[in-house]
Parts: structure tokens; sequence; C-alpha cells
């Protein structure tokens, strides 16, 4: 499937528009096309090799190794257009939107079939992404050098932040390996965050990891200024239950304050503030064990 | 205890209900009789014995035996209503309506003491079906052959839907063997939903089990039509911690949309929507290692 | 730091106030000094040597030793107020208050550096509390014999129950020996209830336990009237999920209600109630496991 026939499809999208009848106004909808490519890399969860918390050292034997990961490229995936990390690219977008996620499985390495399925958007059955057996289609088995497009839409109930991950035959084994990322959709008229975080919390090769890195020194350093409205996108994946918090700040929850929050596997949500404090912060997973184990970082705010 | 001395019980009942203040108007409110008891069954998690997910087949001796469970009966426990199942029968009932248990314990073949604890509902302590050495009374501690009468007020703040278990002094070992059930409470109002999903989330003998099975074509296969108003019922029983996810599927928690919900021990929930999406979705646990030990099934909607 | 100076500070902190924007009315703020020390004490998990749900019993080697709890004191730290406990003092303030905690390391048995990091409330860097190498002051390793002042606020979105607990180098471990508390505040003109119940729930030597002390007999025992607004305040620490649950009550969360709700690593909650209920009811965890490993105890309701 190309990206061409804009004309056909967009008939259909308005038909789809008017039955699922969750949706902004077609009128202000955009399409937006991704192109994104499972890709092998060789990943090192803690490339400083050690944790300062501590002073323990791990061998790159135990840290680093191949892996599969989602990919950002360029239309027709002729070029990378970023690194390839962990989690994926986040994948923006406003409720109104379609989506158009073309997929190419490139995984050279271990050779498995792979593919997307999305939380929180609407789609098709046809565009799910989740292997079942005697029942799926191609876009839940996508194998190595072949391509499907996902086709989604952004509906009234779509806003927030939400993961997107592996969901084919061999999913156990890629999430654990980082096949994840998150879609960070707005309503349709609200105003961008000055500062947007990306928190995907999950366990690897042993280690507590955020964003695939554990320990300070490797985990990300999120920076603002005071004044900034900050956004932070929070998910979990894999087996393990967290407790999101950071240092100096707290939110609302249905109106009531909290300044930590459980997220259990697949679990995602938003926090937003207007920056006031200054300090170098930590940010981390409250179950000891984890923040023993890697799940802590930094967000530094300066005047 | 008979069920048949109302005038006397309802007297009472109706001091209670002023007592209580925050139940609905006793002048609409009905007796619901229920007849339950605790029989052994021999349970097969597996019944296919095999995980279609992963081809991966696993002997009888593994997946099947004795076990006890919560079974429905007509008046007097004469006949079986229902099969013996896990979770026991959905108790319905609506806000205002008092509720009688009539309990026996029938179970010869390990021949524990069993009881019944409700969550969600007003009861007075006699009621409270939970041992406590040297406080509780007979309602704790039924002994096989023997029956106790447990009296529940539906309150405004009974509406949803809610475990019950055994919280005899073998709970530990009845509840791990399926010894649950749920309570389905409409407001006074309330427009029943077309389709009612009773999801009970717990492990047994090693498997992650969703209504006692485990693994596509074990687990239920829920079914619904386009435009069915479809509620889902969903409670977690045991040690462990679950996350709840439909494909295709998001609803509103507080006004802010999600698509997995965490669930603890004895935590439960209910999420209602207005069909819209035809498909073959799956409905599972998103904790991965759970959904790898069958904590998986098949919610089919036809247009 | 002694707690004289209050023009200077005075003057400072209406700036804050000011500045940050979210608190009550600085007019109506009063300032609380509270004298807290890390005190090595004997501790024993299982005073009572017995489960009497089971009759287990378990040796004086297995369930008692030494640890470092917080300890409430007079000015100066001169004489405890209070015994040596799990959980530390309860440090109760209203939104706009602040509140100086001054903590003295009186850990002559480990001779471990200790601190105290606070959740909920507001504070500049200093007060943190939390160690990162390189980064932190004086504040977060507090040397045996030295002392520290934190200075902390009372916002408009600090008002509930929060835990506080050892920030330092050695956190891992003595937090699992119970270096946590709680801070209790009341909105501006709230009232406060007649009876106010601390639950902190953590495992400690293997057990589950309830403010420290496993099993019924050494848990507390929380008692009331019938009539009597009570409130519990609600805290997890360590590495484990608990479902909070209390026998013959519900609650409402967020207009849902509720008889059970889950608690993270550092996550806290309070539910409030006008009592309507007499009975010897349990409150316990849950987690069957946890349940049966010491997490449960008794709310003993008189007419």
């Amino acid at each position: 499937m190309t990206a061409g026939a804009l004309g056909r499809r967009g008939r259909r999208m308005i038909v789809a528009l008017a039955a699922l009848g969750t949706l902004a106004s077609p009128a202000a909808a955009a399409t937006r096309n991704v192109w994104v490519a499972a890709v092998p890399v060789q990943w090192d969860v803690v490339p400083s090799g050690t944790d300062p918390m501590t002073g323990t050292t791990y061998p790159k034997s135990q840290t680093a190794g191949w892996t599969v990961v989602y990919r950002l490229y360029d239309r027709g995936w002729r070029h990378p257009r970023a690194g390839a990390a962990i989690p994926g690219p986040l994948i923006r977008a406003r409720v109104g939107d379609r989506i158009l996620v073309h997929f190419k499985n490139l995984d050279t390495h271990f050779r498995n079939a792979h593919s997307m399925h999305f939380h929180g958007v609407h789609y098709a059955f046809a565009s799910d992404g989740s292997y079942i057996p005697g029942i799926s289609g191609p876009g839940a088995d996508v194998r190595p050098g072949q391509a499907f497009t996902y086709r989604l839409l952004a509906g009234r109930d779509s806003a927030g932040a939400w993961p997107y991950h592996d969901h084919g035959p061999a999913m156990d084994e890629s999430i654990a390996g980082g096949m994840y990322g998150m879609l960070s959709i707005l309503r349709r008229k609200e105003r961008a965050p000055d500062r947007e975080f990306v928190v995907a919390l999950s366990s690897m090769r042993g280690f507590m990891t955020i964003n695939g890195r554990a320990f300070l020194g490797n985990t990300p350093v999120f920076r603002s200024r005071v004044g900034d409205r900050v956004r932070w996108d929070v998910m979990a994946m894999g087996d393990d239950f967290h407790t999101f918090h950071v240092h100096g700040h707290r939110w609302l929850r249905d109106g009531v304050p909290e300044d930590v929050r459980s997220v259990g596997p697949a679990e995602s949500f938003t926090v937003s503030w207007r920056e006031r404090s200054p300090g170098a912060w930590y940010y981390h997973c409250h179950v000891e064990s984890h923040m023993m184990a890697g799940m802590i970082g930094l967000y530094v705010v300066r005047r």
C-alpha cells in the first residue's frame, strides 16, 4: 500500500468519522504519515558501566547486545530520520487527525515477524496488529522485508499519551528487547507544552530501565526552565508495576493532589505543570528494588 | 434460618434502612433470595490441553483436579440451577434491594469449613462471613453439611460490580481453588446492559486464568453486535495485580480516556460502552508473563 | 539552625508564598516546629510470637533485632516525646503552614548517614533530603551526631496524607528497617476528624507488616464509636503493591464507591466516613499472601 490514493481514502474516512461519532470535525482533520521500521541494533543498558549510587560496575557482556527497535524513517523508508533507540519515535497527532503508520520489518538479525499495536486510537480490525492464530491478517505478522500500513484515527477519546508495541508472534521476546514507543495526542486546540518528556518504564537484561537505560549517568536528564509548561508522558511495558515519582513537585488527579502515581504494564498517563521549582530533582520509580536496579534519573530546572 | 418470616425481618429492615441513610427508598426495595452451595468439582484449567499461541501442550495431571466452587441452587438447595463453575453465580440486584444469600456447605470432598464474604454491600457484623479466632460467629465458619443466611443490603454506594469469596479458615487454599464470584448491582432506575461480561482474573495451578481457564480456546469468548450496550464486570482475586485491556476500544475514567486498567486482588470495576467496532478483538491482562501464562481471550463483535 | 529568627524567615516566607501562588493566605499561616531524631531501637515484628489464624509460632531470632526509626523529641532533641516506633511521628499541619522539621541523626548503632525526604509539601532543593552523588547538600547525608532543618510549606496541593522517609545513601536498608512516617495536612478550615488512623504497609524481616507489626494481636487495633468521623491515612513503602480493604464499609473515590484500594510504594491516600457500623471488622491487605504473612488487623466500632 502507498500513501498516494488520498482521494478514495479521504472519502472513506469521512464516512468512518461520521460513523464513529466521537471524532472532532473532519473538516479540521489532518493526515499524518509516519514511516517506521523494525531494525536490529546493538544496545547498551548501562553505557557508563557503573551505578554511581553504589559504585557497582557491570561488564559489557551483561549490559549490551543485539536487539530490535522501532526507528523513524523518511518517506518510503529511504533514510533514517533519527537514531535507533528505546523507546521508538514519539508519534504526535491532534484529535481529529488520521495517522498512517507505514511499518517495514527490517529485522535482518533475528529475522522474526513483527507488528505494531496502538493503544488509545481508533482503527478497524485490520489495523489491530495483533497476531491471533487462524484469525489475524497481514498487519499482525509482518515478515522480514515486508511492510504494512496501519490506519489510525485520533478520536476525542484519544487525547493523551499512549503506548504502541509489537504484538506479533514474538512479542514476548521483542517487548523485553525494547519494541515499544508512545503516541502523544493533543486536543484539537490544545496548546503544545514547552517541554514534553517521554518516560518508558520497563525491565531489560535484569535491569530496571527508563527509556532502555539504567542508573544515573545513563538514564535521560530532562531539562526545563522556570516558567516552562512541562508535560510528562509516562508508560510501562513488560511484567512490572511501577510508582512514578518526581521530587519537589505535585500534580492533581481528578482534583486530588499526588506526587507518586502507579503505572502497570501498558498503562500510561500524562502529568503537566507550569514549572516553578529550580533544582536538580530526582525522578524515579519508588519501588525500592526498581530504583536500586537503575530506574532513576534527573530532572534539572534552571531559573 | 428460613426465608419465611418476612414480616418481622421487613420491619427490622425498615429500621435498618432509616439508620443507614444511604439507601434508596425502602418502598421500592425488593428482596432477592439466592441459594448457593459450596460443592466439590473436577475442574480443568486447560480443557484443550494446549496453548495455540505457542503450541505448548499440558498434561491433564497438571491442568485438572478436584476443587470447591460456589454453585447456584433452587430454593432450599434442592436442585442445581447452573453448572459448578468458576466464578460462582453472578448475584444481581438493584440499589435498595435486600439480598438474602442462603449458603450451604456441601464440600464432601475436602470437608473444609467455608463462608461467603461480600464486597460493596451493607450488612451487620453477623453477615461479614470472615473467620476471626475467638470473635466471629457461625457465618464465618460454616462446617460441611451446615448452612447460613447472609443478609445484605444494596445501598446507593453499592452500585457497580463487586467480588464475593470464601473468608473462612481455609480461605487461602479455597480462593486459589476458585471460591469467588461477583455481585452486579444496578442503580434504582438504571437500564440493564444488553450484554454483561464477567471477567474474574486469578492464578490457578500455575496458570493465569480468566474465569478459571487459561489460553485461547479455553477462556471465555464474549460476543456482541454493533449497537449493543455492553458492560464488563472485572475483578481480580489472589496474589497478583493485572492490567485489563480490550483491543480496539477505549472508555472514560473520571473523564480521562483509557484502554488499560489495573486491578489488584479484590479490586473490581465496570466499564461500559455502546458497541461500534466489529472484529475479533483480544481482551487480556497486559502483564506480559500473565498473558503468556494464559490470561487472554477473544471478544467477537458482529455487525 | 535554631527556631529563633522568625522575623527574617517570616519575611522570606511571604515572598516564597507569593511566588508559589498555590498557597493559602500567608496571614493565616502558622509555623510548626518539629524535632525528630533517627534513633536505634530493638524492634519485634511479632511480639506475641504467634499467628493466631494458623497457630504458627516464630522464634525471636526471626522476628526481632536492632533497627533505626524516626522518634519525636522536645525542642532541641532534649527528651523524647514519644516512643521509638514504626512508623515515625505523624506530622500534622494545615494548608498555608510552614513546617520546620529539625532532624538529628542519633544512630549510634549502625552509624549510617540518614535524611528525611517529604512527599506532598513544597520546599526548595536544599530541603529535598535526597542523596545525589556530587550534587546534593548536607540535608541529604546527615552523619551521626549531625543535624539538619528541613523547611517545608503546606500548599493548597498538599492537603491529604503523605509519606516521609529516609533518602540518604543507606535508604534501601533503612526503609526496610522502618525509617518512614506520615504527614497529615488538613485544608485551611477543614474540621479535624474524631479519629485518625495511620496505616503504613511495608515488608520487614520477611513478614508483611502494618506499622511494623505482623499478625492479629500485634498489628494495631483501631477503635471508634458510632457517630465518629473517622479518617484513615494509608501509605505503602518498600517493594510491594497492596490492596487496602476495610470490612463492612465503603467509600467514594471520584464519586465511584469502592471498599478496596490499591497502594504502591510511596503512594498514599486518605479515606473518611461517618461511622455507622458497629462490629469487630478486619482491615487488611487483600493480596492473599500478604494477609497470610501478617498484614491484617482489627477495627473495633462500639455503639
